[in-house]
């Protein structure tokens, strides 16, 4: 008795949503919709304003710079801290952590990494403070298009194509090249995409609104290879708007994060980024705790 | 006109706290006492029930495990997930994670690592559910005394003595030993003892009381080179009491975590360390937030 297939996700999703959709027409199959609902924390659609999922991921490493920025601080020795962020193509979660204004040096996939011009920065900020604290996309590639970690593993004997991240590669580099002496990596792998302790309250209500607004839009038969999307309103207090969307104007496209918005020689963002990750990156829900101390969360129907 | 040095950290600052106080005694210097207050989030330390910020990175730790266990729940493929804590010769913080209830396979510095004992109890898990979600300490040693990690790069033409930690060591293992063909590691770094958002309000509320008790103490000029220490308290409740004991039989000692309280075949911890380890984690301080969505954090004054 399944009448609308509500389809989470981002690019590859989209596409999904469109063959099926596309599909059923071709084969006048009736009675069935496909709408899709954007989620990825790659913040990486076309169109929409911002994902659902992105500022919550945005938000938990907002609070890792911050908090791993006090620590090293807290030694006076010189040292080179690297933040390594997901987004193999799109760089909005990198230059979001930039919200906390802690960020020395952010390096975006959107650029060609320039190694003697980041490396000239890197010793330019260790010179001024003894320390340098950079922000770096997995998926940062050399003007060759390889990436920064894969051009590490080239020379590797083991023959693995990639050993460690770009946070990693970028280390070694900076120590074997003589930069600094201290390097040290956090690596936020899945821990970004899944720390739901930390949540943008923004980020939780819009989710919420986003599908509620899918389903509504489901109940008109016509409405299917499209996906609900949601834009800023104009105006002083942020606020969001839906409308439905071709889902096949989302599919296979990726939007980078628009290098107008980042400054020169990986210097961080303009305040026109800021303005835009701000709003959304705010309140905090509440949180149950179970008895062992940690989030309650709601079982999905396959861990039951 | 410091009268009192409170001295804070783990057993090389409790050496500290005692060489200072020999020295002063020895030379005759009046008028001035050194009083050490415990804090390590490797929980290590001789004769104290537990140290405060432990329980914070116990935390930390305990809802990533949960989280990550979550995520990789997400899909049905075949997975090997491995998180790395700090822990290099204690696994205090690596073993606090079993309290999910998540956690297949946990690797104790305190245990030498026996490579085809472990692989088999892999394969088994794997064969049993598809997947395998261990938890791993920096600090695991083979019988000869190499760490993990350090076994790997022996072989390395780079000739670097340590290139990832122990948990990208014990994936790429795996990997080329055809245990399994997927894995990921999240190394959980500088974030699991600064990330203040997650702090455990039992050891928040311990850590003032137990500073307050130091000064207090040190109201006895008589009171020098003793650190601060805490025990529990007989009963249903939970509760803590404060004592002192002489810094020296706390520096430069190691407390591992019981073997007794670790399961055979790397299956976790008895409910003994359940029963420790859970009444440390409970609560939830209130966080304040600044208006970018970050945490809002008390300035040290090297910061200001």
């Amino acid at each position: 008795d399944i009448r609308t297939m509500f389809y989470i996700g981002g690019n590859d999703s989209m596409d999904t949503v469109t063959s099926l959709s596309e599909y059923a027409t071709e084969h006048n199959i009736e009675g069935i919709q496909f709408v899709g609902c954007p989620k990825t924390v790659d913040n990486d659609l076309r169109i929409i304003d911002h994902c659902p999922g992105f500022a919550s991921a945005a938000k938990v490493l907002a609070t890792t710079q911050l908090q791993t920025w006090l620590d090293y601080n807290v030694y006076t020795r010189e040292e080179v801290f690297i933040l390594e962020t997901m987004g193999r193509d799109a760089g909005w979660l990198a230059a979001s952590t930039c919200v906390t204004g802690k960020v020395d040096l952010l390096v975006l996939p959107e650029e060609v990494f320039d190694k003697d011009l980041f490396f000239d920065q890197v010793r330019e900020i260790i010179a001024e403070k003894n320390k340098c604290y950079i922000v770096i996309s997995e998926g940062v590639r050399y003007a060759d298009g390889t990436y920064l970690s894969a051009g590490k593993s080239k020379d590797d004997t083991f023959g693995h194509a990639i050993l460690g991240g770009a946070g990693q590669a970028l280390k070694e580099m900076l120590i074997e090249e003589g930069v600094t002496s201290r390097a040290k990596v956090q690596d936020m792998s899945t821990l970004q995409r899944s720390y739901a302790a930390q949540q943008s309250k923004v980020d939780v209500e819009e989710s919420f609104r986003l599908g509620m607004s899918a389903h509504m839009h489901s109940m008109d038969p016509s409405f299917t290879g499209k996906m609900v999307a949601l834009r800023r309103v104009e105006g002083d207090v942020y606020d969001i708007e839906f409308f439905a969307v071709d889902s096949k104007e989302i599919a296979n496209h990726v939007k980078g994060f628009p290098l107008e918005w980042a400054l020169p020689n990986y210097r961080g963002v303009t305040q026109e980024a800021l303005d835009y990750f701000v709003p959304l990156l705010q309140g905090q829900p509440h949180i149950y705790y179970d008895d062992n101390g940690t989030p309650r969360h709601v079982k999905p129907y396959y861990l039951r």
